[in-house]
């Protein structure tokens, strides 16, 4: 006699629909009945495709975070927003650290592909210009991707960042507002996917209010701390210096904050500055600093459950969305 | 006949010591000539305990990173220590994080005992008097545990600390030295092997300069962010305050910083505040924060280096000893 779900669903006593279900890994099954199912497969030897292979591959009861620092409140925020949604399914989370170097993050994601993980939420190291093969082949062996902050946009997943051009334009905009006409853009130069949302909002709300993009007032930081220091210190020494400054990224606003205090320039008096930062002490600063707050932790919260919904087989497949969760921008001494 | 170290050391044309070098792993070694021996080995179905299994376990080259939190600069640097000893060995990190809570941390221990990593570097989630069977467990399974920062003092394995003693004494010590008269000691109640000692400092120093110490004057915080709060708000607005603080915790130095610039309290006119910290902005606050700074780093890289030498087989155990990594006493505004 072949054994079949009839058997099996008879052998337990249970309907061939919860048999069914139970090998789907469906969340309204119980654990316990799943483990009797599964207990007797294995005695049986029944393995149907897809089903017990997909009971297989939910077996790790993990999911991996890759992201390329932690030395960043953004990121420790998005990960307790990503453990909130995993505590309650039951999985761990791995966390990798890319620091921002592109082989590194291949090398994980080659690593990763061995199937100690059931899914990764992913902020990429690198440009937007580099292949994403590495992550090609995580999804080829249906490891799912989901992507939040730093994104690849041509990969077809569901991506979870927060409004990266319209919060560029508004922190601009403010700027202009208190009274800025010279103002700096700072960013990283590897961060590409935000970086050129926020800068394309800087440059449009300086067109809106006809001030000339000057483009020496862009400055394309590193990882070098002392490098960008220098960069800085170059910028607000030269003969015509900024009166504004928007970072786009939270350690060049606080490497301008030092340079200020070397060189006794009186914020903001001298150099507003606003930054995007979720940096817990941003108003202990001296002076407290303006910033553009991201929703760290919904965000990593809503990348996680965008991920479960796959996992626990509610969506047959990762939706390819983009989905914007708003900053908010929190005015302080900084550009008063 | 019998499958011995002769047969296959004669097959493969190498000498017998090579081949058990090979198989326990040995540096001196290619990773050439261990993958031909164990293609044979397993091709002639040799298994002989404990050279194989030995073998086995190392494949993951992977070390697990166990630590409450990541929203603290201490715990960043130590990761990036540990990374860049685990980064040349060509060893993937693994970072979990138990957010305080001593069952997620025993729920973590279990994870890892399957045997996805080589070896667990860990900084304790909970108070020195709960049950260390989670981490027993690991030992028995032959993957080694090192402490660093908070550990377990009865476990006999590596421990990587700084000198908390010295430092909350020399802290103390320093407050005294600007003229307070009555110091409070703040401190997170669970993190009991650093804060035993920290305490013990404080009290020490205040006996050795002759200073009654005062029981309402040690206050216990947690995780809860608003009770600490309301906790040195009390404090500060009692009718006896502290005019010095010493934070074991830079959580409650921050918080501290905060509660006074509520209150309008000048620091450090009427509170001098010194706070154990690795903050990167701690002189960028206001006022600039006095700090005991950890050699976060080397803690992380010393903690590495011990498991290293285990994994690669130079040390045949983990050394029962308790490494101490001096901290710096960093003097700025908040105490003068």
């Amino acid at each position: 006699m072949p054994v079949n779900l009839k058997t099996i669903a008879k052998e337990l006593g249970l309907s061939i629909s919860t048999v069914s279900k139970a090998l789907k890994d469906s969340y309204e099954i119980s654990e316990q009945t799943k483990a009797k199912v599964l207990a007797l497969v294995k005695k049986l030897n029944y393995e149907p495709n897809p089903y017990a292979s997909s009971l297989r591959k939910q077996k790790s009861k993990t999911i991996a975070v890759v992201i390329p620092e932690i030395a960043n409140n953004f990121f420790a925020l998005a990960i307790n927003g990503i453990e909130s949604v995993a505590q309650e399914k039951g999985y761990h989370v791995l966390i990798y650290l890319t620091h921002e170097d592109y082989q590194k993050e291949v090398s994980i994601m080659g690593h990763l592909q061995s199937g100690r993980v059931d899914g990764v939420l992913m902020s990429v190291s690198s440009n937007v210009e580099s292949s994403p093969d590495h992550i090609m082949a995580l999804k080829q062996r249906d490891i799912p991707v989901v992507f939040f902050d730093r994104i690849y946009n041509r990969l077809g997943t569901t991506k979870i960042t927060t409004d990266d051009y319209d919060s560029g334009y508004k922190a601009t905009e403010h700027l202009i507002e208190k009274g800025c006409k010279r103002i700096a853009f700072f960013a990283f130069k590897n961060y590409l996917s935000i970086n050129n949302k926020r800068m394309q909002g800087y440059l449009d709300a300086l067109q809106h209010y006809k001030i000339k993009h000057t483009p020496s007032l862009i400055l394309q930081g590193g990882n070098d701390v002392k490098e960008n220091y220098q960069l800085i210190k170059r910028l607000l020494n030269s003969k015509n210096p900024p009166d504004g400054i928007f970072a786009a990224v939270e350690k060049l606003a606080l490497a301008t904050y030092q340079v200020c205090n070397e060189l006794g320039i009186n914020i903001p008096k001298q150099l507003k500055v606003i930054s995007f930062s979720n940096l817990e002490t941003a108003s202990l600063l001296k002076p407290a600093m303006t910033t553009i707050t991201q929703p760290a932790f919904e965000i990593g919260e809503q990348a996680a459950t965008a991920l479960f919904k796959f996992l626990d087989k509610r969506n047959a497949t990762i939706p390819d969305e983009h989905v914007i969760i708003p900053s908010v921008l929190v005015e302080r001494e900084s550009t008063r």
